[in-house]
């Protein structure tokens, strides 16, 4: 069986036996040695994808750029130390995420936190732990941040994050570049000009450039080139007004990702080429200095990396009607279908050549009708105790996962070289009481 | 202000200074010192609704019925705990929760096991731990069973979940009747049929009943009556086929709470006056004994019961578009907006008597534009600081609890007499990274 590119790891084939092999690495063996639902990342695939950024934005736009993993779409100690040694910044979304770059041993110099409403004491902290860029969502945070800067000997380096009031057509959970969005300063209200009137005005705060984020799986491109230009255009308008130059800018992350086969998505290098034209097309319209480019990648970095595995627990076919397969895992660790409808494929881990035979609908163990991982897929003839594996599961998988109807959360397995290396063990029953106290007296 | 008693714990009233009050304890003097968001539980208001549906039964089917609480709408040790002082036996769904229900120290000779498809050592360890019955949902799960009860002196009892083939109206993502549903066994199919044939003839099972539920949040209640004559019709037919006898059987769960003043939500008394009538009318009809019922509220138990309290961190007034009001919670601990479109209401809980005076929409601090907690409510003037409480948020909020952008989840106090109890400890940045292990080797 050939497995889609766009789908699996790099790494990801079938081996002479007939299962599904990644990085070298048995994924039956791995499943019948660590359990199920097992989450597996091949490292090598995280690398190209990094070199792939990097790689374009050397051609497209040397001036100078750089790429942030946005670490929301999944981040522990290793997958952090993954991204550092690719040559990646990181972009954090909260004092939890700084927190495990910071245990990861990254520098925070190269670390830019973002949130739409950040709590103070998280900015206090975020402060003293040095953090590179401080991305300014709101008036309201930035009036705390003048306040926590004041007193400060070398100001903060922030950016300002525009809401350029561009639509693009993707889920409305996910698109934030629109007027009516929670997501950062309006231009056209004048709320922007009044951010960098204030943010200048700071004497704690050095305000280096502007940030835009138009949404998630964003897969026509043409959005990011109007949003860019809108950023520019009131770059501009800002030099007019009070001499500000914009040494750094950020178009922020989007960048769509298939989840099966077919699915639209631009190449990295289509993306990251229509970034860059815009840019400089932008630079010479406006008659500015070319500021620094930040690219923020969250799943087009992850999403293909790692694949989920299952195990059958249970076939019910009800004639006429659909056969459902359950399996133990589901919306605990992966809610993306039932809370976005993302539409994921799977194979037959353990005998990738079985022929698909049947439309099936493969649901988790939850107690809850919405916890279909895939809907109406045709996979081959299953039993219990057989194995699915489901790619394009590294992004807002474990990342969003719960602890729903008391169930451990998965394993996550590093596999590099044909070795499989567990970098977040799977949650066990006593982590899951860790937190409670028992109830105080007895009546 | 007065506090609509159908969305607000009993013990919730405005303070003479102005402020929440739930059991004589200060909501904004409990938000300072344990900080948000905070998730507060009125023991009271549970006690109070046990007792309803306890009393209810008496009354309208003293037969034999005991009342279930469905763990899986929040459970931890204390809530165990508190569920079985009421009174009650705990529903679980899987391993984790029976180990919670140990923990609490409930016999688990009151406790039901229930889900779709349990993993077959989570089904050994059930039995192992003396698991009172275990309700049967699929063919292959009543097969595994078999096995690992071969052997057995003493037959497990279990029962088997049903699906009656009976849509109720509610969101999809919740109804679980329907004929193309993932749960129970057909019985128009004939799976019903076999399942019973099969488990008569497993020595090691006690087939005492059936089961059925037809989904949650159910307001209209005539399917309920529906789905008890065909559950009552089957058992007789299965009287007839193998002479066997329905000693117990459930109804499931599902009543209707409201989450905004003036939704749909029946009482518990008419709920379980409808099912105590529609049950002894099936007995009638079907020359039956009237076996024992088991009702399983879990949303209609603890919903009310649980207050959320946030704080304003921003607020950003998009002239002609919206007002967002950005609180310090959000989707990590109350996914159900997002996920069932669920509109909550809220107050400002340091000055109740503040007159609502501004349209807005209260989004959570996570990075999603579909983190909006209440769309287009109507509230008073806020500002960051000020506290913001959300009632009935009990059931399937902190149990769907998530660490997405690696925020702590929150703290969960029990309130009694004036005094607050830490039952859930807030989780913190430690806590996050306990499963982490460092990426192997450097390269």
């Amino acid at each position: 069986m050939v497995l889609d590119p766009s789908l699996w790891p790099d790494s990801a084939h079938q081996s002479p036996a007939g299962g599904l092999f990644i990085a070298d690495c048995d994924v039956s063996q791995l499943a019948s040695e660590y359990g199920t639902p097992l989450y597996l990342l091949d490292e090598q695939t995280v690398r190209a994808t990094a070199d792939a950024f990097l790689s374009a934005l050397r051609r497209y736009y040397p001036a100078s750029a750089t790429v942030h993993y946005a670490s929301k779409a999944l981040l522990n100690t290793a997958v952090a130390q993954v991204m550092v040694e690719c040559g990646l910044g990181l972009d954090c979304v909260s004092l939890g995420e700084l927190s495990i770059a910071r245990r990861a041993g990254v520098n925070l110099g190269g670390v830019h936190l973002h949130g739409n409403a950040k709590p103070r004491p998280e900015l206090e902290q975020a402060l003293a732990w040095g953090t590179g860029r401080i991305i300014v969502d709101s008036l309201d945070e930035l009036r705390t941040l003048s306040e926590l800067t004041a007193e400060r000997h070398a100001p903060q380096p922030i950016l300002l994050r525009l809401n350029p009031g561009i639509d693009v057509h993707t889920h409305a959970h996910v698109q934030t570049g629109q007027l009516d969005s929670k997501f950062g300063l309006p231009i056209s209200t004048g709320m922007a000009g009044a951010a960098v009137s204030f943010a200048l005005a700071a004497p704690g705060l050095q305000l280096l450039g502007l940030h835009m984020h138009l949404g998630s799986q964003i897969s026509a491109l043409e959005p990011l080139r109007r949003g860019i230009v809108c950023l520019f255009e009131f770059g501009a308008a800002m030099r007019e007004q009070y001499g500000w130059r914009m040494e750094e800018f950020s178009p922020g992350g989007g960048l769509a990702v298939p989840y099966a086969s077919g699915d639209p998505a631009p190449s990295i290098e289509e993306y990251v080429r229509l970034l860059a034209t815009a840019t400089r097309e932008a630079v010479l319209a406006t008659n500015t200095e070319p500021p620094r480019m930040v690219l923020e990648p969250g799943r087009a970095l992850i999403a293909r990396a790692v694949v989920a595995i299952y195990s059958v627990l249970s076939v019910k076919r009800i004639p006429d009607v659909r056969t459902f397969v359950a399996v133990d895992g589901g919306m605990g660790d992966n809610i993306r279908p039932a809370l976005y409808g993302t539409r994921y494929s799977a194979v037959r881990a353990d005998r990738l050549e079985a022929a698909p035979a049947e439309r099936v609908t493969v649901v988790g163990r939850y107690c809850e009708s919405g916890d279909v991982l895939l809907r109406d897929v045709e996979l081959p003839p299953l039993e219990p105790g057989m194995l699915v594996a489901v790619p394009m599961a590294g992004a807002y998988t474990l990342g969003m996962a719960s602890n729903y109807n008391l169930v451990p959360r998965p394993a996550l397995m590093l596999l590099r070289g044909g070795r499989a290396y567990t970098i977040q063990r799977r949650e066990t029953l006593e982590d899951l009481v860790l937190r409670d106290l028992p109830l105080p007296g007895s009546r």
